[in-house]
């Protein structure tokens, strides 16, 4: 079997800045390789869906973050400070030129990553078709089966 | 091979009331397509099998949360506000004809997904089987890795 | 095909205490049944791989963790308590005989996991080698596909 026959599924279910790279850097980089790949976005993913996306990321709930100097938990709850952090974040990946999240969304699109939103979840929030972005699909859990049942990597992202 | 053949397995880690739909929405979905579905509870997973689960959400620490209206972080810490939130994502859930994850859990158990307490993490966290359900097993990361590395899709979430 | 020739690969992308357990069991497990494993470090994952890791655990955010007693989320931000909790953690697993981070670490290394640094997020973060263990290779998303595209299992942590 050829490389190019390889299958990659992604789960996106995190709506967070930080956690909307994964799934566009991998789906992207496996599409470069010739991998087939899907991603069905559902829970929170579906945020990555949306035409001006405004994602935010936090430190909080996630000690693992590398900060720039260490800060009590107390004051990053803080007004203004999750905004600062999503700020720095923006400006350090654009700094090391890594591509914005709707540049890797549209990479992603170009290279014919198949996007899936979850129909129970778009339902579920109230969600309408006209906030998400064109070339995307609706679906069920057993729609995206088919396809990641037949995966080579199947990811729960 | 038929589609009856395959096999899902899932690796449940999270304890909180919004992750714990995705394993048994999926593994419930998979086993109404054919699928031979396994899910391993561990880590803070081993609350999804408690009889009366008492599963809370937070938006704290998740900026993808779709929130009826935009709320500061630190309103966000109150007392309340997790109560709050825990009684409104279920009865949106509810609303929308979301089946509880109780009943949820109960289906995959009717369509024989087999349930696996991770017994390193109940003896690490003092849990006793008799807060659990009946209908499962216990075993340990070896266990699963017999059926997962046959498995067509393994997730961990 | 025997048991030995199976693979697993694992993308490791936290960098808190409790998170840091997996991804290292997994590994180790998986290893010990004859498996060829890999684990590619990449986002907060990288905190896993610095000579003295430093990792924290906090309860906020994740109501899905058991503690001694329901505690407020206002108080759970307070200076310390995060200290306190990850301290708790680590007293907790050591007199339930669970290794450490970096004997867990150790031992993947000795079982021969094959550990991989992201490239970019090294980069992006601005981490210097010198900061992470011996033994460890550097590559890209790219890298880590041509082993997981062969892969039985693949999971993202």
């Amino acid at each position: 079997m050829s490389e190019a026959e390889k299958k990659l599924a992604i789960i996106a279910t995190k709506g967070s800045l930080d956690w909307a790279y994964p799934p566009f850097i991998l789906a992207s980089t496996a599409a470069a390789l010739g991998y087939e790949t899907q991603i069905f976005f559902t829970f929170y993913g579906l945020q990555l869906l949306r035409k001006k996306p405004n994602l935010k990321v936090t430190s909080i709930g996630n000690p693992g973050m590398p900060m720039p100097m260490p800060m009590p938990v107390v004051l990053q709850t803080l007004p203004g400070m999750q905004g600062m952090m999503t700020a720095m974040m923006k400006k350090k990946m654009k700094s090391k030129g890594v591509a914005s999240i709707e540049e890797l969304r549209e990479m992603c699109l170009e290279a014919d990553v198949k996007m899936i939103a979850c129909q129970m979840t778009v339902d579920l929030f109230d969600m309408k078709p006209a906030e998400f972005i064109e070339g995307i699909d609706y679906g069920g859990a057993a729609t995206f089966f088919a396809f990641a049942g037949e995966s080579d990597i199947c990811l729960f992202i």
